[in-house]
């Protein structure tokens, strides 16, 4: 990975949700940490690569079935490095997009979220997602 | 601040825009100069960080009394460095999303914009924003 | 242009989205090379930049007729150089929202992108873009 860390997170970013919108379940879980958590404030926190890849796979299929494509947007992004060693901060928004099959987008979802993130060999990897999705309590 | 120009002006919106989506008022009107100028075509002109923030913690009052969560995006960003004094033109789509509990985001509204900023310490302030609200005349 | 090239090519995407959301059909030709291709997934490709203009007038001929203001924005951009002889492929996500007179913003279409740029003079050119929209088959 080269450029500025800002631009290699932006392209993790990039990359990352575009394999878990594409359905690569696994690579999608290979972006975070062997014991990353995935914490979300509508589900039980999953911890680790299993648990995510299962919970992911299990979204997947259904979006799927309904025939529906669906696009995660980041943005709003801004980057903190802890340290020299390789341990990032991250705040963003998010949001979700569904199309069905000869249907229009519709937003699905609007968060706020906040990553730690590990450097790994050339790139990066997620040890800790918080996600709030608006309109919950 | 840290990075290069374009980034560090990235970051500044998102950390501005979360400050308004967080209903922190004061700190949202600081990041105008003292003098600085709120120019959107819907309304009047907000001239000085106290009528920013006067305005904008009515707009956030109304907000909150209908359980709205509100998130600004700004995006297509250009920015273009006047001189070597530190000040800067950007000009950058925006949209604003609203959730209401228990419902579904709705984009509210769609801009474009022009900013001019300025240099201050480490980081950077509005002295004007022209905001040009879609679908109006 | 000067930034990084990751940069470079972000602040190209948002003057070049921005040439064809103002109408300005020539001017967003131009930034094709003289034998661009524009392909859609959901019409003939489109080769060289008359062709380009010329269905691209004819969209904002009926969207200025239609009273609307359509912005195109692009995210989760990805740029990953060919070579040193300055040949970059991006991949991206691209909504385009367009605003009635009076109206809400509606998203109307959601895509993902693949580019192939070339870089001329001190900018950047495409010479292959392939647009496949969500909810086409």
């Amino acid at each position: 990975m080269t450029g500025s860390l800002f631009q290699q997170i932006q392209q993790f970013y990039a990359r990352q949700m575009r394999l878990l919108d594409n359905g690569a379940v696994e690579e999608w879980a290979d972006t975070f940490t062997e014991d990353g958590v995935f914490d979300q404030n509508v589900a039980e926190p999953l911890t680790g690569r299993v648990d995510i890849a299962v919970a992911s796979q299990k979204r997947v299929d259904q979006i799927v079935a309904e025939g529906i494509t669906r696009r995660h947007w980041l943005g709003m992004l801004e980057v903190d490095p802890e340290d020299e060693q390789g341990v990032v901060h991250t705040r963003y928004y998010a949001f979700s997009m569904a199309t069905e099959r000869g249907g229009r987008p519709r937003i699905t979802a609007s968060t706020y979220a906040e990553d730690t993130l590990v450097r790994h060999e050339d790139g990066w990897l997620i040890r800790y997602r918080r996600v709030t999705h608006d309109g919950t309590d």
